[in-house]
């Protein structure tokens, strides 16, 4: 794989950024991988595993020079990011981020970028519940889909050069417009994520049920739940302020069927009950057809075990 | 491993009774396997499977002579079942089940027993989102629990063999009374199971996002909801219908959480959310130390991928 860019900037180093620069490394990507984070014990812990080629103490020294910028910190402190390399950033520069929210990030990000910048925002739908510079693996992003959403005035050719970087780590390429991009996300991760929150925090609280109850009997299909909320608190904190009215949405249109449900329940509707859990089981093949999941039981935990 | 019934008889042939098959054969824990179930596509697939020694047409014959008798069906069907069979269990046997729900079960089968009958009612807390006589297999039970409820009268003999039979299938054995069960199961299983149904609709219903999107996107945490949501839907509808008031007072109160976080949401009040979202990280944790669950990234899907 031909080099992309001459020196790649990872401003924050959690695990997407940790993933990207192992699959960067992997693949020839990059020139020369600079990478800061705001905690000295994040950036040591970089610098430890090898993940850049330059670990900076500042964000305005890991972007100097640098041809591709690519902020990976919560969406919460992209703007104060943005704010401080902005002056730092080198003419035809691309900007992108990894953020879970699309119409916040450009909201705050593009007032402090300079005009001879390609700011091209973009997310790769692609994570774990674990977090941090240890975390990151270079095959995260294969066959995943990583959406960008250009902006206004974008060269296409450095849309396409971003294109490019993301397929050369494994992903799938789509554009979208921001507010499409937030709702969809709303479905497909805002909510699920506030959702098994819910639903754990529920358990936790349960007088007449002790956690070492709900430890112990969880496989019963709570501990799905248990995986996605264990998800970054900070990360996750801002999804949810940023991405408001979308996520609102989608979970006032969740209340509405569930109380809709439990009417069923406590009618003894069999026959609602049974359509409706027949109708979301092709869903679940859908997802398998497009190779978004596996089809071995329990998602293969019982290879993983071994 | 010693012989610890001389003919099991498993009434219903899906995933549950095939696993168990697959188990006690490893095993060597029954002399002889009979097996029946109401379809006959079930009863040619566990014929061809040879899942059984003897696959019955009629469960009143799979049960002749039995001492272990296992109730694998639906819950709202095993009154029915108790009914046909009752008269023709043999003195001494023991009956039990593997339905996720415990007072109905009583209620329903215990009328139609013959007093000379061990009814010992059990739920072992495995299963897969997959369900029929080929999504069988010897590991199953595993390091799962399964919860028996021993009823008044039982001999502690025939509890203790029941254990002992479970336990060399690889699970881990507690017992509780059928109260107890159906609220730690309303938490840990069937509010869960109801939530997942009920993001997944919604996500089938939306206008504005196609199911194609869903599906591609689902990676980002809505895939973890499809796999509970592929769940066999007869058996849910039964179990939604039977612990109907369990399953609507976890509803009830995870409603009210939902309510609190959306609130949240709406007021910007993140420091709620954050201190929310780290309380509920503690107990994956939990669980990943009890051994109910891998700390691979994702379930250790990127293995079964592989």
């Amino acid at each position: 794989m031909a080099r992309l860019y001459e020196r790649v900037a990872l401003i924050g180093l959690g695990l997407i950024a940790s993933s990207m620069a192992l699959a960067m490394r992997r693949e020839g990507l990059a020139g020369e991988i600079t990478g800061t984070a705001r905690s000295a014990e994040t950036r040591d812990a970089a610098r430890e595993l090898g993940l850049c080629d330059r670990v900076c103490d500042s964000a305005a020294e890991a972007v100097a020079g640098a041809d591709l910028v690519v902020l990976c910190v919560p969406v919460g402190v992209m703007g104060d990011v943005a704010a401080e390399i902005g002056p730092h950033l080198v003419q035809g520069a691309t900007l992108s981020d990894v953020g879970s929210v699309k119409q916040a990030v450009i909201d705050t990000v593009a007032p402090h970028l300079p005009d001879h910048v390609q700011f091209i925002p973009g997310h790769p739908l692609a994570g774990t519940e674990h977090s941090g510079p240890r975390a990151g693996f270079a095959e995260l992003f294969e066959n995943r889909w990583c959406l960008l959403v250009p902006q206004p005035g974008n060269d296409p050719a450095a849309i396409e050069r971003l294109r490019a970087f993301w397929e050369a780590m494994g992903a799938h390429v789509d554009t979208m417009d921001a507010a499409h991009h937030d709702l969809v996300l709303a479905v497909t991760s805002h909510a699920p994520h506030l959702i098994a929150y819910t639903m754990v925090g529920v358990a936790d609280d349960l007088r007449r049920v002790t956690d070492s109850e709900i430890i112990k009997y969880s496989a019963a299909g709570f501990r799905d739940f248990t995986r996605i909320a264990a998800s970054d608190p900070t990360m996750w904190r801002d999804v949810f302020l940023t991405n408001r009215d979308a996520t609102l949405e989608i979970l006032g249109r969740f209340t509405e069927e569930l109380f809709a449900l439990q009417r069923a329940i406590r009618t003894g509707d069999g026959e609602h009950l049974h359509a409706y859990f027949t109708r979301t089981r092709a869903i679940r093949r859908g997802i398998i057809e497009a190779g978004q999941d596996t089809d071995a039981p329990d998602f293969g935990r019982m290879k993983a075990r071994k």
